[in-house]
Order: structure tokens, then sequence, then C-alpha cells
């Protein structure tokens, strides 16, 4: 499928980019659909986040035209952006007069088993840990690989996804989307501020909650208060919200908070 | 100057590597004097363990073969080596057959102050603190934002390195270098078990301490003991060994062991 570097059409980049050499960038997972970037605010305002937290000095106006004209000619799929902070000297030193490279690269939709959002899904128990960095907790940005080695952990369709906790066992998030529990009626989040991924559709989803009245959290999260839940599911920007029914011989229903706020998500990501 | 991608002549690289989509690889910057590489063995060997730690199924004989050949070709300077894990599926979970990619990079040799080596460098005492990541850490991995931040943190040349800690406060390395000490006659380097890249020519240096009969300890180095210490050193395999004078306040003298040391590494690296 379709890919741009800069605007223009192009599949390779030079090896001398600092995206290679050292995850020097940032990066979007976006849906489309009709041509259209659903929670598009949300995506341009994270990366809009990364790119001052790393000094990026990205053109943003001109990000946005680029992501609206890519998808608008992919049409459906998933339009996968990633900022670089260009090429540079040799080092880690970043060059005083950074050129940030755009990149836009498109897919088909992925496919999920349909169980995922009806029965649920069950979760790996992940032993790779998250490392605390809080200078770059909460980014999307191009160094992942925990998430890789995380990810690699498991095989098979048996497991959707993986539970990551950090060094302490505290509750973070799922390999690839973030976790939301239901704990007395109140939405609860983990707390991203040393480590873990901020997704957009989780800022979508607690704005959701402030606005429908219902009560959000966010704040640490220990094992055993995961475990005592109510109600466990798991977001990202491409599927909405899975219900999570197990981990390791846990087990919860699906509860009503879960299934409206699935439908919310729904709506937002036109599914 | 020259690059290749998989043996060959190339300046770019597909935009669907995994390396720059998630770092999910290694480098090495090897020093290249007289079309070969000093620490050859070293290089190859750390190489070899992050591709075991990291699952990276790479061809290590034909590695080393387009290693030697473009070294023969470069002459003088620095190779940088690097090794993704090649283009994969959509998302984190690595290829069932992954075909990683070789990429060879050649630059000229750094300058480097002579007074680095002869009097000696101020650390700057960077505020970056490196996560705690055990599975990653002593891997010279390409997630490295850490040291592009740590390495942000002050300009000019007054400062020749920055001093890393960890999260707990202890002295860890330099953002490009790895550090030692001296007490009581007894050589010192940090544990790089949680965090660090474990550096060739530390790992040089310790096998030298060994043939030398000088007594080497690798453990945890609080700042208190780092700052009691008789000397410091900084060492990496392009520029060997700079005595360290200072950090913050505190001022080491170049002591014996490290002038004897320093000597040492420049034969191993004929400069």
């Amino acid at each position: 499928m379709q890919s741009w570097v800069d605007g223009h059409p192009a599949e390779a980049l030079s090896i001398r980019d600092r995206g290679l050499a050292y995850g020097d960038g940032l990066f979007e997972t976006i849906a489309v659909r009709g041509g259209r970037p659903p929670l598009l605010e949300y995506h341009l305002a994270r990366l809009a986040e990364g790119c001052r937290r790393l000094a990026i000095p990205l053109d943003l106006p001109l990000m946005r035209t680029e992501l609206l004209a890519f998808s608008a000619g992919l049409g459906e799929g998933v339009t996968k952006l990633m900022v670089t902070r260009g090429e540079g000297l040799r080092g880690y030193a970043p060059p005083p007069v950074a050129l940030p490279r755009r990149i836009l690269q498109g897919a088909p939709f992925p496919t999920y088993a349909q169980a995922n959002a009806e029965q649920g899904v069950q979760l790996f128990p992940c032993t790779t840990r998250l490392a605390e960095q809080p200078l770059l907790a909460g980014l999307k940005h191009l160094n992942r690989l925990e998430q890789v080695i995380a990810r690699a952990e498991w095989q098979g369709s048996e497991f959707a996804e993986g539970l990551m906790r950090d060094q302490a066992g505290r509750v973070i998030e799922g390999v690839f989307s973030n976790l939301f529990v239901v704990i007395d009626g109140v939405l609860v989040t983990a707390d991203l501020s040393r480590c873990g991924v901020a997704g957009v559709m989780r800022a979508a989803l607690l704005d959701v909650a402030r606005a429908e009245g219902i009560k959000a959290d966010v704040r640490d999260l220990p094992y055993d208060t995961f475990l005592a839940a109510d109600e466990v599911f798991l977001c990202n920007s491409l599927f909405g919200i899975w219900p999570v029914r197990s981990v390791t011989g846990h087990h919860w229903s699906v509860g009503p908070l879960t299934r409206k706020l699935q439908a919310i998500a729904r709506d937002l990501l036109d599914i």
C-alpha cells in the first residue's frame, strides 16, 4: 500500500536517520474510515505533546494537512504516522537545527475476532515488566523493545492481548492497548507518569466519562486492586473496547459500564 | 562516505523495517585503523549476545565477513554497524521467520581534544536517570532516547561527557562511554544488570586487569562511593581512556592506574 515521506510517495528512508539510529521519534497508529481519521484531534494533540517533550520541531499544521490528504487517499484502513528528528551528526547530540521527517504508511484495517468485543478476551500475563522512566512515560515514541519482547512471550489466538505491569508489579496497560477497571462504579485507569503509553482512546474515554457524569480516576493500580475490580476492559483507537474476561485463573463478567463505553467507543471510531 | 545494506552499497532502508518502527535491533560503533577493526572479537561477541537475547537470527559469520571487507575499504575511520530484525507484519509481534538486515556505515574518525586524554575531562551531571530494565540492560540496542535526552542537557566543549545515574542515584556510566573508579587499588565498574550499555572497551579492560593481576570488581556504585574514589576514568572503543578530573565541584587527580590502563587501551586501539 501507499507510503509517503515528507509528503511525497516513497518507500525508503536514509540509513542516517535518527529514527533508525536511536528511535529518536514518535508515532501514531490512526484508524481511517471513509477517508477520515476518527479521533484526529487526540492523535495530533498527543503528537504535539511528544514533539514538545522531545524538542522535535515538527511543522504540525503541515503534518495535519498531509495526514488528512493521505487518509483521504487511503479510504479505509490504518495510517501509521512516524515523525523522526531527521538526519544528524554522528553521536547522540541532537543537531542544532533538526529537520524532522514525516512518514505515512497505509495498511489494511486489521481483522479482529468478533468474539474479542462480544465475549471479551483472555489476557496473557507478560513477565516483561515496564521500566520506569518519567521523562519518556506516556509518549508513543519509537523505543518499543519492551513491547516487542512482551509480545513475543505468547503465540496463537488464545490470548488476544498481554498484561503489562511495572517493576513494582502495578498494573499499567496492555502491550498495544490501555486498560481500565471499574471499582464501585468508578472508572479507573493507571497513572502513566512513570511508564506506559497514554493512548488516544484512553484520553477520549476519560473525556466521555466526564461528559457523561461517570466518576473517573487516574491512579496507581496495585495488582490486588486490579484482580478485585468489578469490570476490566482494554481500549485502543483501532478496536475500541474489548472486555477482559480472565487472566491467570481470575475471571470477570462483562459489566454494564464496559458495554456502555463500548458503544460510545464504536461511535467515536465509526465501527 | 560509503554505506552498505545486506552487503551491497545502499543509502536507504525500507520504512517498514522494524529497526525504524520499534528500534528493534542492535548496533556497534567500531574503530577502523589500517583497514582493520581493533577489538573485533569483543564487538562480535557483544553483537552475538544481543542477538541471542533479542532472538534475532543474524548470520554471524556473514556479518563478520562483511564487516571485515567494509572496514578494509574504509581504511581509517569508524564503522557503524546496525542489525535490525528486518521487515515484519503490522504490530509488535516479531515475524515467525525474521530476515535480519545488516547495515554498515562509514564515518571519519572523530576528532577529540587532546586535553581530554592528557589532563582529563569534566563530567556534566545529567539529570536524566537511566530506567531499570534487566531484560535489555547491557545491550547496545537501538532504543537510545535516554542517551539522546541526556546528551541534549549540555552544549559546548566545557564538558566532554555526561554522568548517568540510575533511578536510585547509583553511578552507571557516561552517555557514550563506561566509567571506572579506583578504590584502594581495586578497579571498580558499575554492575550493568539493571541498566547501562556494556561497552567493549570496558570488557577488554576487565580482561586486561585479570591478565595483569589488578584486582577488579563489578558492583553497584553508590554516588558517595564514586565521589570518594581515588581515580575516575571513562572508556570507550573510539577514544580509549579519558581521566575524569571533576564533576559538580568534586575533583580528582589523574592517578597511576588510570595512566597504566590508558597506555594499554591505546595499544588495544592502535592510537
